[in-house]
């Protein structure tokens, strides 16, 4: 390893450290609600349980990725729930809005770190440690501040611009992974293996099984409905997905890829919806159509669209949450339009601000990602050589290497 | 691979989206109870997370085989709860009984399909898709049936003839397993690895976790007797489990099949009496009892049962699952004996009820599951040739075959 | 391997059996609070998922003790939470204290075993079945033994003396440990390989993500308090964690071992006096100190402690849970004398009795494990030879010993 290399990594630590340090001071000033009640305590563990483990894991399908996939993203949602609580603090200071209950604030933080962790899935094994925490840091204020026009400007209630986290998160990542190098098609690193495809299967199951939870977290009254809703658009997504994946492989086998992504598309569709949803058989239609474009989506990718905007998407977080998410925003304008049809005078303005509200989002998205993107790969940020792409023996100490991995 | 067997899977993605058109029709004119509260979710949340994750590695201790059973064990959940769920519906309808709330219902229907789960684990590895997921319907229209029978008939309230689940699950997937061929005793692939047998390790504690809330969910006024209760018997089946195998292995060693068995037979044996039982120690000593009969029933198996009956039993669900639920059902006759001694006149017959629906189940059980054996074994469904037995290559795309497995 | 030693295996399950029958058989004469509620279930839940599941896999980080790491540690939990329920019926009996729900005292006998549970850490694949056993009893009722000291003597309230549970794991384990022979250095099944730091790396985040739930389960009207500051102790002692570890290793690559005994640090830190920390920035610097103590403490003592003291702590408990919990107890004595600092006259008493209790405990931990640690060795326990340390093959069956471990 050259010595500038060495360099850098000795000011890694340093730099996470003062990061720290700031957050440590900061929240010395921030002024907490001492409201206090556990009630909220399940939701919060819920949740947690999904951005640590489950995210954790869903992200170890590379065969030499494992050990950074479920530690960095650790260290990425811990520095992201300090951070969003602090954003949030600053702007119910700022905005003299009403404090809340504090398990509340860190359930809200640790949903916002979603983003962040689906942004990573873009550049999985591709950024560095400090890309991975610079990112971290500039996406959940960016993304406090686009929810935030969404709510000051076009009136979106915060249960509902909460939703766009999936969206913001998938072209966050897409924006910020077009600025890194392609890792080369040959290596074999880029690749699972039957083992760490068990591994992300046991992360995926997590996350499928929690994810009611997550899309009930914000619903006030009608939690029972959202869950109900949630349960079966991933059900109906799950069994999709096992069927176009024999559809669009050779010799019409599974495909790991297609079974990880797709089953949990339903869920992220229907999030948006879910409490506005009065028949099963809308969510579950939702959760197919979900299924459909997150697989045709991979299928399409790997021909036309990977090539033609040279993006690589290490995890297929595009086709996983993307889409998915452009799928529910859609199916909760068209109905809310049913709902709402008699509501003639309202209705047009109404749609107008939904539609605004999502077009908001993914450009912030995309243009503060894109310029992510290219800080991150500013020679100060040393980017990890393509050679060193998804490979864990650059960031872990392997003692015991002579062990077949 | 033949032409004949490609056809063949290329109609497979089609059964199954036409089953799934056919639910969600279905579910359009199923009327739902409109009744809103979430406070049944943790009890919903709890059977969800031991179904899709915990008996999904439950059943991965084939080391060729783990892909697939976590993956086809989801399909079957999935569709399962749906199918369930729509019977239930066609039942309230049919029968005019109270519409119950949502999320009661679809707690009730991933209970259901604990029993295609369990049966799954007798024919795990020689049914291909098409096979269990046929099995998954009829094995859920069965059991609803036989539930409806056992309540209309013979006055079985619901929350005892739900706990014939695991009885029913047993008998059923032994009857379809004694149509499949038996592998060949020779075959490498019907084997545990360490590997394997740790990912086994963690479904079983998972399930072994939660089995207190399987047995609580239907319990109305006494969850808090029946969890403790249940947690004692469990806790003595996993101690007896490491004893039994120790004694019955050469050299005195442990044996991961035993302890995986064992250590949960506490739980479905308790699980018909646990509001009955007022002391702990009943608990203990019929946890004891559970994990003896799982064990010994194993060990004799091998030598005597299997051979005579030629029925291969993958994963032993008969002992896991069958003979311990035999004995909670015994145990529960004899509680409830012992409890009504001087309410003497109708004593008898409430016994003979109670042992007239343990038989109703296990003939039902039986011959339904059968019949449901010689159909999945038509040529139509393909069975899987023994060589490709317990083979994930069989099902899944290994881009990464030069890997280690 | 000698008849003498298979005469030895022999007569283990039946010193089990007979262990488990005199606990059904005190069982029969415990009296049991008959009070009903299943409020406490999902505090109870939590902390059995932690001592069944998070530790089971947190322990799993030896390549080849894996099937005993988890396998042992259920049988040690179960048999631990039996004990602790008899211990403390029998000290309701004795003292005439009032009965407590069912469900609370198995929660609090869950939390009393995480003692044992950490203790084996200690001695992980170094002691046999039959000795983490006899330490288990013995652990259990000295444990209760000097929490009814503190309790009596020293009036420390029963939730405080509770968070002793990982000081005197801790100790009592590095105690006993000081008995067992030193592994051959060169030993290469004494390490870990990137597939066990994996499974490791599933049971820390499962207690990271429980620890929580353990911190507050006994607090009674400040939980939310509790939770929200164990998060952020938690938080911050696992972003120094990745810090330290760079700085610690050569070429400044992050070692699995620093991480996973770091990552709860914090949470074990801030046990003591989550209840007391009015903000948490406070939490915050407990956290940062917990894991700084955890990480140079595992630096140091492999360069002079452990040459010094020859004690081997195979998963380092010493600085995972031990030095953490010190300085947990220390920050709790700060917290308590700037907060009751206009309180003069009681003010002195009180601190003497938090130090009195603390050294109580450690001395109490270290003795009776210095003379357990002796007892185990008697020649009668039959410890495992040298050079059967650490290795599956010497209590599992192996039948698959040709596929690759």
């Amino acid at each position: 390893m050259s010595s500038n290399y060495r360099n850098f990594r000795n000011s890694v630590p340093w730099l996470i450290l003062f990061l720290e340090a700031v957050f440590i001071v900061l929240f010395m000033f921030a002024d907490y609600g001492e409201r206090v009640s556990s009630r909220s305590y399940p939701a919060f563990k819920d949740v947690s349980h999904m951005v640590i483990f489950g995210f954790g894991f869903f992200l170890t399908f590379l065969k030499r990725y494992r050990l950074s996939s479920t530690g960095f993203n650790l260290v990425i949602v811990v520095l992201g729930v300090q951070c969003s609580v602090l954003v949030e603090g600053l702007l119910v200071f700022l905005l003299q809005r009403p404090n809340e209950e504090r398990l509340i604030r860190i359930t809200r933080a640790a949903m916002t770190v979603t983003a962040v962790v689906i942004s990573t899935g873009a550049v999985l094994g591709k950024a560095n440690p400090v890309q991975l925490i610079l990112m971290t840091v500039v996406e959940i204020i960016v993304f406090h501040m686009s929810k935030w026009s969404n709510n000051t400007f076009l009136g979106v209630p915060d249960d509902i611009s909460m939703m766009h986290v999936h969206l913001f998160g998938a072209y966050f990542g897409l924006a910020v992974a077009s600025r890194f190098s392609e890792p080369s098609p040959r290596s074999e690193k880029n690749a699972s293996s039957p083992k760490s495809d068990l591994f992300s299967m046991l992360g995926t199951l997590f996350l499928w099984v929690f994810w009611p939870s997550f899309n009930s977290v914000l619903a006030a009254d009608n939690k029972s409905k959202v869950i109900y809703n949630s349960y079966f658009a991933l059900a109906v997504s799950a069994v999709t997905a096992f069927v176009l994946s024999v559809l669009t492989t050779k010799d019409g086998k599974f495909r790991m890829t297609h079974i990880h992504s797709a089953v949990l598309a339903g869920g992220v569709a229907v999030g948006y919806a879910a409490h506005l949803i009065k028949y099963p058989w809308i969510a579950m239609i939702l959760g197919l159509l979900a299924s459909v474009i997150a697989i045709l989506g991979s299928y399409c990718s790997q021909s036309c669209l990977s090539p033609a905007l040279k993006i690589h998407d290490s995890s297929g977080v595009h086709f996983t949450f993307g889409l998915p998410a452009v799928l529910g925003a859609l199916a909760q304008v068209v109905l809310f339009i049913i709902e709402e049809w008699t509501n003639v005078p309202s209705l047009g303005y109404s749609v107008l601000l939904h539609i605004g509200a999502f077009c908001l989002t993914v450009s912030v998205a995309l243009i503060t990602g894109l310029i992510t993107g290219l800080i991150l790969n500013l020679k100060l940020f040393k980017t990890a050589p393509i050679s060193k792409y998804f490979d864990d023996q650059f960031y872990w100490e392997f003692p015991h290497l002579a062990v077949g991995f």
